[in-house]
């Protein structure tokens, strides 16, 4: 009989440590590991890397924009996948797109160290890209939902049109009610650089969704840990819903 | 002189047996099963495992939401090709997109023993891709066509606007006569989880199309039988209007 | 110092041939040898295929509609590239889509033998696939052009709103004066339908164009004929003119 | 510790090099060395060549258009990655979309020695594809910004409606101060060539961002040279605002 991961896994328990990381206790190397974690590699596991034969090819791109207050850097993070059965493996850990904001701290200077994550799922890329020039959307994220953490970190990033069809204002607010701390990113975000996310997004939601692996499977992605025994093959609905 | 495969399968013959599978006769493994099909490589047969060499790493992802009332995934299911001559290869069964419709049982939970299967052809996803704010589209399935078993069961799914430019009520009706079953399920879809499945559509079409393979050729695609002697290349239009 | 193929060739020395083809003298092997042209590759050319490498995993795709009076296929045909040097190469003849018309000739039966091609350029794509709902465009060809039979075969496609933006009526007219014969092919295409061919023309684009190739180099592919020596590396003019 | 290249070239250093070239002393060779450095790997060094493994099977493609007064021709240039760890790799220098144009000397007449170069960056490209069929954008360019050179070359290229949603005006303008010339290229582009340039820039966006490469790592890409043996991992704001 098969084993296989759940479908969708539940977000506090892992999808949350990647997203969010060690947000509170960031080190100098965390913008390294964030990278080295988008595959599932741990920097610390060299033998991973070994069993991901051409996986060492790794490569890093982003889209960057600077203003006055804040840049922000996107990113798509690819879904891991699991192994079920003879080779063949199903999507573990969902893709997202990273985005990255960090605070302006004099001119043309950033200090990357204030940086804050916010991961689109593949809805909220949804939201974005078919976003009417009028429109306006916010997503809410809370961390560590259903953990007994819950509640002590909000993330909400709202965007919001400048007028006249010339882009959109984009605003990330931070607050951890433990640490009392408020931080708060915006930058205006021009109708060509809109563009360009707009684009990039669309082109990277069927790779974060993995429909791009069952169309053109790919090298073998080693999963962190062995996906959990469990007779459970159904998509979780909690993903949806703990929000 | 060569021999080809049919342009287009006979609904009835093969590609109603795949899609609709032995929905009246819904077993434990039929998830995974299906899966398996999907590349026209039944789990009976490992040889043909073998002879796909890196088909070994199929990998399986969709995109699935819940509402209260029903449960949808959306998944692209590949078209198959068979071999004419010298190496080449020709579609033989189309690929298409396959809805999967689960209801809820309570809070939360869902019967996915009760699931129904709905693929979309080429040309319905045409529609669904196409279709404007205010629009509706209907699409009447009979997997039975042109058998003796037609009329048997019917499928209908409908797609109508929410209003407001605010997303679709999806709504499919499974009506077999012998079982004296009637099936409903309905889930509204917001407009950024269209978005979602409107960017991966037209991302799947070409794909489910096999232009993908026209224009670069990948690794052989082993056909489940022998393709029929015959010397009828021409595409069939029994396959449309048999609809 | 190097030699190049000329970038763009002339129409009538070597695209009109292909195009066109011996649509005069149709063949009952036309429609495989037309394919196999696709490639570059003839099918009385086995050493050619043998030194493609895995150019023998050629595969073949399109999309057909059938409608009361006369069936239309859709497909890709991939540009050749010619090596330039040190295994560099360039497109050396443009891809195109090519639009394959054949008349009904009773119920749900078709002539294959009588159909008539149109190769759209990535130009006439382009204008293809920004149509408005309600507009309307036609390409004239003159497969003979600037030879000695020019103005012999004259084609029209006509592209015409049916009304309410439900679709398109294609009219393709085929006016050959030397054999007095004047074919015509008319179809409604169905906003579905016509969604379907927006979204693979649109995919089809940038690879008839060679774009993909730029971006991501494949296997060789093997010219027909080992290009002109000629110095002239620039662009030809009299492509665009010709028309 | 790692050891990482820059996240952005300021761009006098490295990339005005490479998107002006050398434009005020035109060599006969300028064609094919330009498409040589678009990877990164020089004429001059066959090592380098051969360390790319297939990427001795570079491809070049473009679309050019010939008008009365001048031909344009567009190519995507891929960016350039820099080694930063066990066989990991960063974008160094970001793609450009490459505008070439080019005088009519005569009828149908062009003279490729008098071409001007023009490299639109991922936010241009954003702005082109975005560009609604009334608006206008412009770009200006100074390709020896922040040098001592600056202000020397000032190039313009400005996009504007033709009326009646029928295309475009491109208009290029090269004043050089120190050889007191002012070139001018004007081309009218119709709604179908604009559409082609709108889904080929589509296409290769991503790409130009290397995005693709994020998500299907490919052979290894070798840069010109070591990266700078520099701490500062950061994006650069000067690349923004240097503009």
């Amino acid at each position: 009989m098969l084993k296989l991961c759940r479908f969708l896994p539940s977000r506090n328990e892992q999808a949350s440590n990647f997203l969010l990381g060690k947000a509170t206790k960031i080190k100098d190397t965390f913008w390294l590991s964030a990278f080295s974690c988008q595959h599932g590699i741990s920097t610390s596991g060299p033998d991973l890397v070994a069993n991901a034969g051409n996986f060492s090819h790794r490569r890093f791109a982003d889209y960057t924009i600077f203003k006055g207050k804040a840049a922000l850097s996107v990113s798509p993070k690819l879904p891991s996948f699991c192994k079920v059965d003879s080779g063949s493996s199903r999507v573990d850990r969902k893709g997202v797109v990273m985005m990255t904001f960090w605070p302006a701290v004099g001119q043309r200077k950033y200090d990357w160290q204030k940086k804050q994550f916010f991961a689109l799922s593949p809805t909220e890329v949804g939201s974005l890209i078919s976003l009417g020039p009028d429109e306006s959307c916010e997503f809410l994220h809370d961390p560590s939902m259903k953990s007994s953490l819950e509640g002590q970190v909000r993330k909400s990033l709202s965007v919001t049109p400048l007028g006249n069809s010339s882009g959109y204002f984009l605003n990330l607010t931070v607050v951890n009610t433990i640490q009392k701390t408020n931080e708060r990113f915006s930058l205006p975000v021009t109708k060509a650089e809109f563009a360009v996310m707009r684009t990039a997004l669309s082109y990277a939601l069927p790779h974060i969704m993995g429909w791009d692996q069952v169309i053109r499977p790919q090298l073998p992605n080693i999963p962190r840990s062995t996906p959990k025994q469990q007779s459970d093959v159904l998509p979780d609905p909690d993903f949806e819903w703990g929000r």
